[in-house]
């Protein structure tokens, strides 16, 4: 088969951790008689320098011919100490995901083996953990009325939500909860918010549609508490914008693999896959940056946009003998081992897929 | 010297836990030799149950006319499974925030020695923790306009905040970051919010008038996830009302010492001090609650609403002591240890004081 996939490398180690699933990614192509052709485009700091907007609409019209994107990271230090400057990386982040109607945000958390010692957590609060949040990511507080009132004494924000916008949602979680144990946990914060009402009133009418899944609502201050305390009692989560935004970062770094974590968001028109971790400026073109995050969400972009899973599991099996046998950037590797380059780790997965 | 305290156990353990709390005040009161009036009222479901409201005008005139406040905790499961309910415990909790004033929630995060085998977190990661969140409480989503529009499909609620709200919540900071290693952070969402903006711009130009203040600005997705990696790396932290709420409630659980946390609300009129847990329904009228937590918080009481700081420590000492030798409910006993009762843990810490 024949895909177009878009290339967002974006800023700080985007383009390094992207050219290794590049690599990982044309090697699997030929392995399995694909034809991939890559589309680059600007995004982030890199497209404000280059045009002005940080994300460009010849980059819009590149996403949305293409078969999936894989994008790297945005954000430079230089827009870290003011965010209310005009334009700035994250404001493409978020143009491109209204845009794309990137409406749900797929963030998996789940344990490697090999380094579950890494996590904060004690080993046995830990092991099993094998959750997904799907973070609802075009709507809520995010995109809603904002501003000023009296002479700019006042702000305020506004959070929507249409009862559409959740069943969307919602119906994906349904869904993803039938391939996995059953169980769909909906997080919101009904006993104060009237967006959250909604959420819960319109997920507990589709109950009936999937009688096999069994449903907990839970308050988005107790999930914060038991992810901590217990994150493998957890299955798939549905939430909203901003609740998403918390709780899948308060998520990622449990496990421990925060560097090795994948993500997706899919919606409307295409879809994207991007590593959770950030630019990562201090590092960029060292050389050093861990690109197993880049390489595994290339995997969900086999399995999930080309419905290519052999592909998939292919690079993951590679992936988990790279970490098995220590081929790994400095974050991973343990004490007096061998310390591989950026590079180094994607060669040695191309010569082991 | 005299004190009048309104006295408002509310519900499940409520009751329980705030009579071992009023126990070893009544005894630390004859010790130094002042005299309290405690002053019982009406609060949450059993307000309801009794005269149709969660917070009655005379408990509210009981609170205003006390020189202090003890909580215990509100809520029924009846109340649980439909957060649309016309008349719920939480509203009268938020109206009694609202109409005492009670703008800033101290809820700090420390360990106990003793316990912090109970965190879920490894013993290098918590080791050290001693942190204190300032939430503000009185604005915010929590209490801007919210409904319905288009026939109940679209839902809203509105994000307020002004200049003034962050002002005198953000002096509290800076206040208590210098009693502390004077290290404040501002917790927000400015690459979103516009009410974030205010905050952030607020604080900074607050900096200027604690020049011995080092403040950071740290977004929330990234401190809910320090919190988990690094606790220890914080001091103070201020933060708007939902931010707050999850974060706080993140915070209580990795210390291991959940059961024994004790926060305060203080504002414009009066202050208030309660467990950090909640009614605990399963328990009611079993014995069994950990009464230590509102102990501790009538500690706070002392030494912040009444300045008696001897008082408060003497407090410390006696459930540092019991902690120490065991003298637990069986939520901290080990295993195959005694388990004390709710009111034997109050008994030897008045014979011990
Ligand atoms: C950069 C920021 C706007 C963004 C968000 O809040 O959505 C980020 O934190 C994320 O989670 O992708
Ligand atoms: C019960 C609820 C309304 C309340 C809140 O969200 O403020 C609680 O979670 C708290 O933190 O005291």
């Amino acid at each position: 088969m024949r895909y177009t996939i878009a290339l967002l490398a974006g800023d700080g180690i985007g383009p390094e951790v992207i050219n290794e699933a590049v690599k990982v990614s044309n090697a699997i192509a030929k392995k399995f008689k694909h034809e991939i052709t890559w589309t680059p485009a600007l995004t982030g700091a890199c497209a404000i320098d280059a045009i002005g907007v940080p994300y460009p609409d010849e980059t819009h019209d590149i996403c949305m011919a293409a078969d999936a994107v894989l994008f790297g990271a945005v954000g430079h230090p230089k827009y870290d100490n003011d965010p209310s400057a005009p334009v700035r990386p994250e404001q493409g982040l978020l143009l491109m995901r209204k845009k794309l109607g990137l409406f749900a945000n797929v963030r998996p958390t789940f344990t490697f083996p090999s380094l579950i010692d890494n996590s904060p957590l004690k080993r046995e609060r830990i092991e099993g953990t094998d959750l997904v949040f799907l973070r609802e990511l075009t709507g809520g507080i995010y995109f809603g009325e904002k501003g000023r009132k009296d002479d700019g004494e006042t702000a305020f924000d506004t959070c929507t939500y249409t009862r559409a916008e959740v069943q969307r949602l919602a119906k994906k979680g349904f869904e993803l909860a039938m391939t996995r144990t059953k169980k769909l946990c909906c997080v919101d914060k009904a006993n104060v918010l009237e967006t959250s009402r909604l959420w819960r009133e319109t997920v507990q009418a589709m109950e009936k549609d999937y009688p096999e899944v069994t449903v907990s609502y839970e308050f988005v201050d107790a999930v914060a508490m038991r992810l901590v305390q217990w994150p493998n009692s957890y299955d798939v989560l549905i939430t909203e914008n901003l609740f998403g935004d918390i709780l899948t970062d308060e998520a990622s770094v449990i496990s421990g693999s925060m560097g090795l974590m994948p993500s997706a968001s899919v919606g409307e028109h295409t879809s994207l896959y991007e590593p959770i971790h950030g630019s990562y400026p201090q590092a960029t073109g060292l050389n050093i940056a861990n690109p197993l995050a880049t390489v595994l969400s290339a995997a969900m972009m086999f399995e999930d946009a080309f419905g290519l899973k052999e592909e998939a599991e292919a690079i993951r099996a590679a992936v988990n003998k790279s970490l098995e046998q220590g081929i790994v950037t400095e974050d991973l590797a343990k004490k007096g081992a061998t310390v591989y380059k950026t590079s180094d780790v994607g060669d040695w997965l191309v010569a082991n897929l």
